[in-house]
């Protein structure tokens, strides 16, 4: 039962996290790869107590290798995965170089994991916006029927990994001392500010990052027809993204029974306690593994078949990482 | 032509902008009183070069003035109005007191002007949030019809006033230190988080501040059945909010018609030059008299009758001073 695993990439961000979670989740290890860049190249990381050395990512990587994990980056796994494939490799792809392929299964295992068995050596792990939602829309759709889902975003700025977090964070402190604060990774200064703007614009106005909760959401559920629009927002939060959603349903809501349904779906944790100033916020949230769903309420614009709620979930984790090492554990 | 004016709440945020703001937009003052309580009474403020002495305010303070600047809170509103407008005086109040009286007029003057002559000596000032959607959904209303408006909120730290910023900026500070961050304004601590709970919770579960956003919307319209909903959320900036909407109109909408309309539109300022990083952002807006608005794109859910935009406007200006001063120069 115990595999072979490489993680490719793994001094960023979403790499920590999977070498994280493949010690919590206590994953059936034989051997343990890390494969960076050559700049990364002979430096140690820990893993159950033990150092092991990373080493410099060539089209050799991957022999005797049974999951790569992916997270270097879209161009570094269109290069490299065909060699892994060639290997006898599964590639669980964290970028979204291969996500929209009809040939390439785009899984949330608590919504299509029986889509893993079609792959053809590439699995993909949706962006981190759709696998926050999807976990909360899914049983929401098998109860009531989506037919139309109307999302804006709150994103940290951890989307944009490392570099990102710490703009902000030294960008903040600039600010709060009086001096300039300068931006490189962000199309504008973060701190005390948000800009709504996240990868790059399409023709139809919306940015690729909306769009992808548009194009992934509707082939997750396999639901190509389904009407769904974002606006994605980054907003100085250091980690744990959040969205407002509204939904429109075939069938009428019953409120209280939603929250039921909630309660109990996978992934899925209700912070819904009004009373007591209970709701999703991203400082709960960093580091859980699931999404939590609150502000559930009947939309005033659908009436009886809109429900509108608030989710946040932590985009590295069930965005990410988290999610990866779930395929990982479906694939074996 | 000349008037005497009184600021009701002269200390405050708000109180500060509608000294400057009458200064700036050279407001025909005979004589001009600043009433504040008890503990701000014998202060100064400047006002045209010239020191004012700030008076505690009490029922005898309105002999002689023609317009109250209200903006002291609505149980003050409510207690000194009377005695406002006794005295001869027409009170513009700025708090939620009388708001969605049927005796009332909700004035913004780039809309409903025309109400403020049904006054029987109180003009209410709408809900920041509702002021700056409004100016922006107003035009597009006259030109498409609007049928839904569903709304996300980026609020700022200024809307909890001048402790609110403070709290921001010294929980900030605390965080970056890696100190312990305390929240007495807020329900929770806001640096790097956000709180998506703006005033009291209500029984539909929304907040009282997403429902005053259907509430007002619908009579500064004229709109009763307007179909509206807003989930509001507090952001960690320090001043201007920002909003995502998504409308559906009862006409097709031509985007660069759309555009057309809304850059010619009073109060707003189009800001939407995708191609050089242009949109509305806090920042930019701060301190400005027109709400920015921008992203404007057909929307994905109601297709050819459905359009997206961002907007964000100085909510202590637009949301609050800088509308009653309007309202106060339609009236004389």
């Amino acid at each position: 039962m115990s595999k072979h695993v490489a993680i490719m990439g793994a001094t960023g961000a979403v790499g920590q996290e999977l070498l994280s979670l493949l010690e919590e989740r206590n994953f059936p290890i034989a051997s343990l790869k890390l494969l960076a860049s050559k700049r990364s190249a002979g430096k140690t990381c820990q893993f159950k107590g033990q150092d092991i050395t990373i080493e410099e990512l060539t089209h050799d990587s991957f022999e005797g290798i049974d999951i790569v994990l992916a997270s270097a980056g879209g161009s570094i796994s269109a290069e490299f995965a065909p060699s892994a494939i060639k290997a006898g490799a599964v590639v669980v792809d964290n970028t979204s170089y291969f996500r929209m392929n009809d040939d390439v299964p785009l899984v949330v295992p608590e919504i299509n994991s029986e889509e893993i068995k079609n792959h053809k050596g590439v699995i993909a792990n949706p962006n981190c916006t759709t696998a926050i939602a999807a976990v909360v829309l899914w049983p929401l759709h098998k109860a009531y029927g989506l037919k139309k889902v109307i999302m804006s975003t709150y994103q940290a700025s951890s989307g944009a990994g490392a570099t990102g977090m710490e703009e902000l964070r030294s960008g903040a402190t600039a600010y709060l001392e009086g001096k300039e604060v300068k931006n490189e990774t962000f199309a504008h200064p973060l701190p005390f500010n948000l800009i709504p703007h996240i990868d790059k614009f399409q023709e139809n106005g919306y940015t690729k990052e909306e769009m992808k909760v548009t194009w992934e959401t509707r082939k997750i559920m396999d639901l190509p027809d389904l009407a769904v629009s974002c606006t994605a927002v980054r907003i100085p939060t250091f980690r744990a993204h959040a969205e407002s959603i509204v939904i429109e349903t075939e069938k009428p809501i019953d409120v209280a029974w939603a929250k039921k349904i909630l309660s109990e779906a996978p992934g899925v944790k209700l912070v819904d306690n009004i009373d007591n100033n209970e709701y999703p916020m991203p400082l709960n949230v960093t580091k859980k593994w699931d999404v939590e769903v609150g502000r559930i309420r009947q939309n005033l614009v659908f009436g009886e078949n809109g429900l509108e709620f608030f989710i946040c979930g932590d985009q590295i984790l069930k965005g990410a990482a988290l999610n990866a090492i779930q395929i990982a554990e479906e694939l074996i």
